[in-house]
């Protein structure tokens, strides 16, 4: 099949692009890392989007539409990226009207967890649902929710962020300057906090540097390990309950890189919910199911935006095509 | 102008029923208390609604279409009510058959606070809006959601039960059987609770019995009335904030018994959001607004579902008619 969109997923660490047909499948790609701060400037940004998407284009011999995702607060009344966790600076930026400039024809922007959500449900682990809820346990936890086959956006485009449900009142400070945030415990860097505190009570083998170093102790038994794990059990499934009354949806996503051990805790955050959740608004919706589009995602997903007249509509399966 | 539909919101203490012209006003109304246990058997419930829609059909001068709010778990999958917390012995009824064989014409039915929502977005506080997020705090604490002009209701038609919202973890007992939901502690009851516990550390005056003696005591400076709503603001708004950051919503409208003293906490629970919410989220959700439609919301609302083909799409506003 031919080469119809662009998509982009903008991320701290580097610009990941993929060329997509109509049905979704990745044609090409390209990567691009960002190192440091200075590299994360929207100039320096916007010159190796220049880049990436030539490059694409000559490959797809000719300018597709692009679609882009952005970590951040899209107010999309006004078209600003209003703020930006991974991409300090970017305040109140007309990032999609910069781009479109740069590239000379129209390019539309969306938050990064939200397209993720859009690709999985284009052609990975909830293709063709309509009501989806997913969380990308990454360096933040992220999360997308489909409600009748339309992108949860909010009314400015503000909405979505399931990072900063409250967890533990007056718990951990999180990154969004607020105490107790979902994200405080479940992204990696929550993880291995907890990890560490474990430790510390009763050190045995290397203290935890990276969630990796948790399952792999989990893995060899290490009592501080599993511990851990059943504080991060309890904690991310203490985060779905919330989703699961409100959204109940028919699927629910887990992506990331934490979700990388999915295996490893799937099961157990499964029994929690069961225990925890109202069942009529938990039914149907597990198991839960890993992302299959793995670091992919953001761009698959951006690259639908891009086909998509409503920016709100997601793809209705695999196979409708375009 | 003519009467189009009639609306009926059946409730544990009683069932109201309304007919509304095409822009949603109000042209007549009956209302039918249902006393005691006995009363809420499903039989006899539809003895009332047959005798209150024939006598409303009289005033409107021929049978018009039948939207209907019922508490409870609306599979709309299977057209099965689930379960009602207000209505035991309704288990797995396939209620809108039901009341469309006994009124010989379509019936369609959706959750109460569902309702109640499409109402006030119909011709209510929230007129027009599409991103809008309710609460009625009454016996249980209700809620709704429109999500880009369309009524939440997940996949099945269980979603949106933001009472029970985890608040207090391993705290108060919820209705539900979980412990520490939203509802333990902002319900009328709840805050009745609350209200005691404050009473019984330090007694002044009556012990209070209902929500009314907390506000009246509250106005004659009874410190144990005083601690109570600022437990129940600090309650309200945390429930609120996960609401808030999921949602983004350009309203948010409280209603219910509870919210008659709107007035009085609104603006406490006000601070608290700003003080505790992401600002990119809470833009333009604030001020809180009162449910303008009172014990009308949810007949009004189930009349609008009566006149909508697409169920899930709220009305678009007041002006737009049908």
């Amino acid at each position: 099949m031919s080469a119809v969109a662009i998509g982009l997923d903008v991320g701290g660490h580097g610009i990941n692009g993929v060329v997509v047909d109509p049905a979704g499948a990745v044609l090409d790609r390209a990567y691009v890392p960002l190192h440091g701060v200075s590299e994360r400037r929207i100039e320096a940004v916007e010159e190796h989007i220049a880049g990436l998407v030539g490059r694409l284009w000559g490959t797809a011999a000719g300018p597709l539409p692009v679609g882009a995702g952005i970590p951040g607060f899209h107010d999309q009344t006004t078209g600003l990226l209003r703020q930006s966790p991974n991409f300090p600076g970017w305040e109140d930026v007309p990032v999609a009207a910069r781009l479109s400039k740069l590239l000379g024809r129209p390019v539309v922007t969306e938050n990064d967890a939200n397209v993720a959500l859009l690709g999985e449900v284009w052609v990975g682990a909830a293709a063709g649902l309509t009501d989806v809820a997913m969380l990308t346990l990454g360096t933040g936890v992220g999360s997308g929710f489909l409600v009748g086959g339309r992108l949860l956006t909010g009314a400015r485009g503000a909405g979505a962020e399931g990072g900063h449900i409250p967890l533990h009142p007056g718990g951990r400070v999180c990154g969004c300057g607020r105490r107790g945030c979902l994200e405080a415990y479940v992204s990696g860097p929550g993880l291995t906090r907890t990890a560490r505190e474990e430790f510390d009570r009763d050190p045995a083998g290397l203290r935890p540097e990276r969630p990796e170093d948790v399952f792999d102790a989990d893995q060899a038994s290490r009592p501080w390990a599993q511990r851990a794990i059943a504080r991060f059990v309890q904690d991310l499934a203490g985060g779905l309950v919330p989703l699961v009354h409100l959204f109940s949806p028919a699927a629910i996503v887990i992506g990331g890189g934490v979700a990388g051990a999915f295996s490893r805790f799937a099961g157990l955050v499964e029994e929690e919910l069961v225990r925890r959740a109202i069942p009529a608004c938990l039914e149907g919706a597990l198991p839960l199911r890993p992302a299959a589009l793995g670091a992919d995602a953001g761009a698959v997903g951006a690259a639908w935006l891009a086909l998509s007249a409503d920016r709100r509509t997601a793809p209705p399966s695999r196979l409708a095509g375009v």
